[in-house]
């Protein structure tokens, strides 16, 4: 009898779940709505320390390791198999949503305390995780726990990454009291899900409340920088010119083109761009510029690379331009585990709530956890696919169907291996 | 019999007008060999007081103006004529090179001292201007006590133009001791002639040593704001993307088609670009530009506005994007006076100097003055085209071939009204 058999009426407490985030959102609260609560700032103490003081009132056992992860563990009925984990992080960008990371730690606490109202018990451990520091906001770069579990980073990297005041990751950790014994990695996880608002608009679009994430988009990240020459805008005629930011306008242009060449994953984007010298008098002299290439697929991501590095060489030559092109970050195509995808998958089927399955585009925990552990991800609609902005926004409703998605999901895990 | 061949042999002292520009240099010294003496600072006031001295050593009568405009005139033998005169700026730009308006102030008192040498007498009075605050670059906008002489400003409007300090234009004429009483604009100019380095590369690619100006080019500024949606550049699928990059990029590659479709004059120019939230991560929700279009003929120029506010607009469209375009400043092409422009022209061709006829793509005081006075300008070659820039260089040859039309220009010209 599978799980969601024996417990097919079992659902969360969405009215709960929805108090939680809002509570939790009052700490560090933002100027508009959101919250700022940043990572191991006082706000980001205090948000643990509540954080700690419901898995308490939930039974759960509390764990800290080197790198201020939290986990808290409700035991399972046979002490010796590893737990089935799902979490996300408590920290925000400085003008964060209410949602983004906190949904994926208090819906794994609503799970327990649905557990504990029906007085289950479940053969694996169930357990929920905060990872510190996953937006990056404070210390660069983002995911850093998650990725000193995987032994993706260095502690000792991790470790001396500073804020913009100097202030070390591990001398904030150990000021706010959150550095753990354990070392980062140590501690066992069995399956690890991660419940999470899309931050992008396709369940929207699609009308549909639950994305199974089956993997996460490969990405290669670039710094360009384009050196023409400044001149003079009325006395330079067009000929003779080395304008930098036509240079730069062509990449950015036909970057979207290939974009669009590779549907439907296939996404650049030129975020960032600084103009030298930004004056309306003179044809800028100097860009400074990045961009972002991803592609779930490994192969074209190979081919919209090769695609991209040609065109930026081609259109500063147009331009007369020197370019210097440095790719800064290579990170492979993410495959999730395929149990742990069909978990996620099932619950939805069983609980008739459409879904779709869909690869990541953003970075998350849970990616980079996959390289030591087995995971998958439930993705949840956020209005207009908005994210990193306080007025980011899940309904109830959403948030519902995705915390009892992550139930039935852990509770069918937490059976799997006996 | 023309004044040319009265005093066909007459020559300026080349290396006196450059031991000038090279003393003058020396008051704001740069850090990288250039001059930093920005309007109405001690700075300029000791500039000031270097030319007051040699002007005075050349038998000059100096005025000042209640717009710090200083006027130095040699008497001539018919006194009740207006002057001849010549001249430009002494300020710099904070980077500023050596020749930049002073050349145009030092050629003049060079004339005025070859006459001496020679004890030639004029008819009408030859006089050296230095307009006051040509850069904008402490107080704008540029060429203001140009404009104001030529009533294209309001002496109020100038005086309570402030520095980034707060500091008034009038308070700091007061303070340096430079507030005259005669009213700007009432001191009669008869023709003006302005010598000026080209700032552009057309003389030295063509290697002419002088450029008859006679004209400057229209001016439209724009300022352009797109407003599209901040959003995630993993998780935001290309189609339903607001980049307002890549609408501006769209912008600055299609005003460099309109610019090379309207040869050889047509000029169009993206200085400046502000990205929003300019952030790797994220799809630019918010660009600020400017768009600056060039021409000396009405009608193209008309023409090439039509097409940058209709390219501006589909390309914000094609994005999803908002646009706000405002034309900011309209400054219709200026026609020389052919008085001055045969003056100078003549000059050039007695000399047997190889001469081109061009149009100024940079503002000049002149330029301004010309809506009040014939006025003409020569243009000098400056390596690599380079201004505002403290490796800006002439050469001796060419600044001394610049003087010495300037001296028969001016010669022919004080002997026109009679």
């Amino acid at each position: 009898m599978s799980t969601f058999e024996l417990y097919s009426d079992l659902r969360v407490d969405g009215t709960r779940l929805w108090n939680s985030i809002m509570e939790m959102a009052k700490i560090g609260p933002g100027i508009a709505g959101g919250s700022r609560r940043l990572a191991l700032t006082d706000e980001d103490k205090q948000g643990r320390e509540l954080f700690t003081q419901w898995c308490a009132d939930a039974g759960c056992q509390i764990k800290i390791d080197d790198m201020g992860n939290m986990f808290a563990t409700r035991s399972g009925n046979k002490g010796d198999i590893a737990p089935v984990t799902a979490g996300s992080h408590l920290d925000t960008q400085p003008h964060g949503g209410k949602f983004d990371g906190v949904y994926g730690v208090l819906a794994a606490l609503e799970v327990i305390r649905t557990l504990n109202d029906h007085g289950i018990e479940t053969h694996a451990p169930v357990e929920i995780v905060n990872w510190t520091n996953e937006e990056g906001a404070r210390f660069a770069p983002a995911m850093i726990s998650s990725g000193v579990y995987a032994g993706l980073f260095e502690k000792s990297f991790a470790w001396n990454r500073t804020d913009v005041d100097g202030k070390s990751l591990k001398s904030e950790l150990e000021r706010i009291g959150y550095l753990g014994e354990e070392p980062c990695g140590q501690h066992k996880i069995g399956y690890l899900l991660e419940a999470h608002i899309e931050q992008g608009p396709i369940l929207e679009n699609e009308r549909k409340p639950i994305g199974v994430v089956t993997g996460g988009q490969g990405q290669r990240w670039y710094d360009i920088s384009i050196a023409g020459q400044d001149s003079h805008a009325g006395s330079t005629p067009m000929p003779g010119r080395k304008d930098a930011l036509v240079a730069a306008s062509n990449i950015v242009a036909g970057m979207q083109k290939i974009a669009n060449d590779h549907p439907p994953h296939g996404v650049c984007t030129v975020g960032e761009m600084h103009v030298e010298p930004n004056s309306r008098n003179t044809i800028p002299g100097h860009i400074q510029m990045t961009l972002d290439i991803r592609n779930p697929d490994q192969g074209i991501l190979d081919q919209m690379t090769r695609e991209v590095e040609q065109l930026c060489h081609s259109a500063a030559a147009e331009q007369r331009c020197e370019l210097m092109l440095e790719q800064i970050w290579d990170c492979p195509p993410i495959v999730f585990n395929e149990d742990c995808i069909d978990a996620v998958r099932s619950a939805a089927e069983h609980l008739d709530l459409p879904n779709m399955k869909m690869v990541s585009g953003a970075g998350h925990d849970a990616c980079q956890a996959s390289h030591a552990i087995a995971t998958s991800m439930i993705f949840v609609p956020c209005e207009g696919g908005l994210s990193h902005n306080e007025a980011e926004y899940a309904t109830p409703d959403d948030l519902t169907a995705g915390a009892n998605v992550l139930l039935h999901a852990m509770l069918a895990l937490s059976s799997l291996r006996q």
